[in-house]
């Protein structure tokens, strides 16, 4: 059983509010198991009121940090809301199984299992199987834990939180690595920012990922869901997951380890599982708004804009209008730099909010960045400028870009922070050297502050990102469309497959297929001159390069006599069920539609720049199927090059979008709705004219 | 006078080693001046046994920190290598003179002027012309100061570097800015990192920053050299600078500020000044092998793996064969993907090295990343690991990517240091939350530490490019080719633009001008048919536009007529001296080869792909003139995409590069050796065929 199929009920009685704790596997501080005492030392100082058992039969009847410790877990005075496991790989069924017939509803199994490889899969195997049996979410093996910050739970080995209670907050965060959730948990606690869950998914055996950022999505608590993953194995209930969450008004950040080739293999060999491929993440990001980044710190930086600010929750889209407040000339500079690379502008100020800075500054000439001079002598002077800004009502975001200041900095960020309540824009701070009673105070006044401007502008940008793709005016509908597994390969040749596409309402460029010459003749002299002649045939390989792609036929002479050469190769490469290919020519835009099938995720469509020069150009953006006409409309303008082509290039009149568009469609509709699976098509090139858009070539691999 | 054109001897007396520092405007660390107690409270700190002499009338007599006081700099009992001023701008100038008076060869102007536009600006002026008088070197105003590591001397009111000596390095840095001097300056505080020069330069109104980069390329304690700069007024200079510094085997880090055109509003505004542009700079860096980085933290990054690592001083190519221990397998896969995105490699281990590893680990199925389990249990198992690892020659740099640990963290780095000797590859360490005393062992042993896999990957490729840029073969003569100052720009026709590069020695396609039919129909048969004919008038906009561009013509009929039908449009439009350009078609890569003038650092030649699909492109790579051919050659294979076209696109034949830099370098030596200033040139296309490269057409500006 999986999370996401148990009742809302049942949830909430377990893992997302564990009142009690059992620790199977607890050692005192010193001298025993690492993982059984860092757990136990972690669950009693983050909140020493829980009720928390120590489970270790050889120190039965004594005590650990003031818990008295039980042999095991049938001993224990009330059935725990979760048993952490911390153990030897050998013991760990029988203790899962222990709990289960207790009626243990959530385990967290830190062990890790150490052994070769086959024995590693049967211990996991062993672990879904009594996570299923008992109706029990089972977490790990090799876990580093889950921490609450509203209950202040601690049921975990990471070090980072050393010190005491957690600190309550909206942000959550899933991660399949430890390394992960150690980084934020060090982050979170150098800053007055806190969490709803930080969830180790470790090897996931039994419970996925998948079910787990599910849970978060339902958690009333999380308004900020942070991924770490490695692919998704079960791509549609990641998507579902992900698409729940936009409709949730939930900001979703996510950093896809696996991107690369070495890095997948890397995912492959350390989980056994074939994750969803780079290009199919991105598409899963761009459709239901999750926010990619690449590093922790991106990711921490986007957490701390995200939950100190309200980027997320206006209705409205957010604009990129910024007026910089710089107590450094260099610094305010690169803060318009990295402002202007993301596509933010500076507007200059209105003449009555520079005339007010200029009184304040008591110099003329300020511009935007503005040149904040005596900032240090004058601790409110950058709140009393900010407060002249935010009276431009265009401004989306106050950026302040500062340096050092030693001991004067607190008193300027404290009359910062006394203001920002009037303030209505965002405000953003990159602070060279900032003390951390100054972030402090920053953080708690809801002000977003970094230690360089390249973090702050970065994070900015971040939260307009996140606020625009909730505010899309559809979404798509969340679909169940199952997986189906593909059989035996079959390639279409063009004929065929445009052939096909026509017949499923695909608009295909006029054509026809013949074996003779007056075939070709009379096809031609119907569909309108000048035609194209192609060599059809399943055997033929490299079709334009081997001359068998004939253009710009002008009568019927050239049609026959090109014909004629095209069954002279064929002849000569001895191919079998060859046909010609006759079609009229058409001029416009062209653009390649693909179709690939990822294992994971099912059909992913793809639209980039078509003909000869498609290779050239590396930046296809990929849609997930089934999608919305608005959705893919939103992908094609995601293309710079695409959007250029179609806008009319260099005087080119504009071409027909929407035609586009419809063939797009009526392709994921036959798609979809195959009696095989796609496993791969490439329409290239669909020739989009000012009025109407034509499949031209096409080849299909169905299984 | 400015640096670099002193004599070293003057030099090596003044900036250098500044023995004996005066602080005109020293105040107490209470109740006086803010710069003032600090500038004082930094040199004492820094360097209590230096000879400091405050300077305040106010105060002589008294002692701060231990120096006496004294009112005036004419009451010193020597003169001072320097002078460090804080004091109200309106007494600078006095102070300035008297201190040039006394023979004092150097200066630090901190104070800031803060009055209006005109004011500052004369300010600046007299700076300079007092520097010039008394042939003093005058840094500022409005410089954080100057800080010398390996003397200990802090002449700065930075705050970052509180608390004692200052570590001696061989990292200088030069910056307009004075956070990103804070920013470093705390970043090497943290880290076992230290420094030879730290040099705010300020507002730059007598000392350029040209001429401080000159003095740190030629320090002998400096082996790696930051910038922050704001775009060159200077750009033979610095350009020559940034030769000598690759000369040298000197590493340069570059942040250029003003990249974008807000950033650039935003310099002229705060300095007043013109400078290169975004272009233009990544061209120097492209050609002197500076690493070019956008934030204050790659910065610093970039320069722990320099100084830390031998990545310099090698002599042959640097290589991107890695190998990845990790103790966490997403920590691993996400190294493995940022080693991806940076053209590295994770090649499988050999039988030999993985047998050993799979010894050490008592674990099978071993890969790359080599998955570590029980390394915090056995706090040698990473060295040895390592060890192991290292015996695989091939290998360029070995990847420890790890998390937490806690207190066990030490252990593990302080056996990796003792290795460390043992391993001849370079070692990079991305360690989430590695505590301070872990990472200063590492430190110290040469190991390149950061606290994510990110950062690790970006710094061990920035030794990877600079390495690599240092052992080019060639070296750009170091030419003082002075800037022109352009007259009254002047527009050539493509006609006119084509038969001056002819003379000239550019290979152009075979062409004639005419005004006749006849002559049009005569050339066209001497030239070879198929032709193009195109007209020609200073007049015309947009010629393919206006139909004034006719193609493909293939008799001499079809050549009457299209004359006619352009002598007929020059009619309609009224065109005065309208020609027809009639050309020989070719038909090959299409490449455009432009120049652009710099008003800072004089002519830049731009490659890109041509023809009408140019602006779809927007990778195209600057070189600046003068150059080499290798240079040229070497900037033609950073373009991807020419790249692709140029070695045979899709089967085409490949196409004659040589020939392609043929044209180039002969436009090069045009564009040099011209009477007037060539301000823009665009030749697009260049037709490069598998047998020659000639330009088609062309436009130039002279003035």
């Amino acid at each position: 059983m999986r999370v996401g199929e148990k009742p809302a009920r049942d949830r909430a009685a377990t893992l997302t509010v564990p009142r009690s704790v059992a620790v199977v596997g607890a050692s005192p501080p010193e001298g025993g198991s690492y993982y059984g005492s860092r757990l136990i030392a972690n669950l009693v100082a983050a909140n020493p009121a829980a009720d928390i058992y120590p489970v270790n039969p050889r120190l039965a009847g004594g005590e650990i940090l003031g818990h008295k410790v039980y042999a095991r877990l049938d001993d224990l005075p009330a059935v725990p809301d979760m048993v952490v496991v911390g153990i030897g790989a050998g013991a760990v069924p029988a203790v899962l199984r222990e709990a289960g017939a207790l009626g243990v509803r959530s385990a967290v199994v830190i062990t890790a299992h150490l052994g070769a490889e086959a024995d590693r899969r049967a211990f996991d195997h062993e672990l879904a199987t009594i996570a299923a049996e008992h109706d029990m979410l089972v977490i790990g093996p090799n876990s580093v834990g889950v921490l609450n910050g509203n209950a202040s739970i601690n049921a975990s080995f990471a070090t980072g939180a050393d010190g005491g209670a957690l600190r309550p907050g909206d942000v959550a965060v899933v991660g399949q690595s430890g390394a992960v959730i150690s980084y934020l948990l060090q982050a979170f606690r150098d800053r007055a920012l806190g969490y709803s869950w930080l969830i180790s998914t470790g090897n996931e055996a039994a419970q996925p990922m998948e079910g787990l950022f599910d849970l978060v999505v339902d958690d009333p608590d999380t308004n900020v869901i942070l991924l770490f993953v490695e692919g998704s194995a079960d791509g549609p209930r990641f998507r579902r997951a992900a698409l729940r969450a936009r409709a949730a008004g939930k900001a979703v950040v996510m950093l896809n380890a696996g991107r690369s080739e070495a890095g997948r293999h890397a995912v492959q060999s350390h989980t056994g599982r074939i994750a969803g491929t780079a290009a199919v993440m991105e598409a899963v990001a761009a459709e239901s708004g999750i926010l990619v980044v690449s590093s922790y710190q991106e990711m921490f930086d986007a957490a701390l804009a995200l939950s100190t600010q309200s980027v997320r929750r206006a209705a409205e889209p957010h604009g990129r209008r910024a007026a910089v407040l710089t107590t450094s000339g260099g610094n305010g500079t690169v803060t318009a730099d990295w402002l202007s690379a993301q596509g933010w502008t500076l507007p200059p100020l209105p003449d009555g909010v520079r005339a007010e800075l200029e009184e304040i500054c008591g110099q003329d000439g300020l511009g935007n960045p503005v040149d904040v001079t005596g900032a240090f002598a004058q601790q409110d002077r950058l709140a009393r400028m900010s407060l002249a800004l935010a009276k431009d009502p265009t401004l989306d975001a106050i950026f302040i870009a500062s340096g050092a200041g030693g001991p004067r900095s607190e008193g300027m960020t404290v009359k910062l922070a006394e203001v920002r309540p009037r303030i209505a824009q965002e405000m953003y701070v990159g602070w060279v050297g900032l003390d951390p009673a100054s972030r402090v105070h920053l953080d708690r006044a809801g002000i977003a502050a970094y230690d360089e401007p390249a973090r702050a502008v970065a994070a900015a940008e971040a939260g307009a990102r996140i606020r625009n793709a909730q505010i899309d005016p559809d979404l798509p509908a969340l679909l169940d469309a199952p997986l189906r597994r593909p059989g035996t390969p079959e390639v279409r040749t063009a004929g065929a497959a445009l052939t096909e596409l026509a017949e499923a309402g695909v608009s295909v460029v006029p054509m026809a297929l013949t074996e003779t010459l007056d075939g070709a003749d009379a096809h031609a002299d119907r569909l309108g001159y000048p035609v194209a002649v192609k060599l059809d045939a399943p055997d033929l390989n490299h079709k334009t390069e081997s001359g068998g792609v004939i253009l710009g036929l002008a009568d019927a002479a050239a049609v026959r006599e090109a014909t004629a050469r095209l069954r002279d190769i064929a002849e000569r490469q001895g191919l079998t069920d060859a046909r010609v290919l006759v079609q009229r020519m058409v001029r416009g835009v062209e653009v390649l539609v693909g179709l690939k099938y990822d294992d994971a995720f099912g059909l992913m469509l793809v639209l980039g720049v078509g003909g000869t020069r498609a290779e050239l150009h590396t930046d296809a953006v990929g849609v997930l199927l089934p999608t919305t006409r608005a959705q893919l409309s939103r992908r094609l303008a995601d293309h710079r090059v695409l959007g250029e082509l179609l806008a009319g290039y260099r005087g080119d009149p504009p071409a027909d979008r929407e035609a586009l568009l419809d063939v797009v469609e009526a392709l994921a509709r036959w798609a979809i709705g195959h009696a095989g699976v796609v496993l791969e098509a490439d329409l290239n090139p669909v020739v989009v004219t000012p009025d109407g858009a034509f499949v031209v070539d096409a080849r299909a691999v169905i299984a």
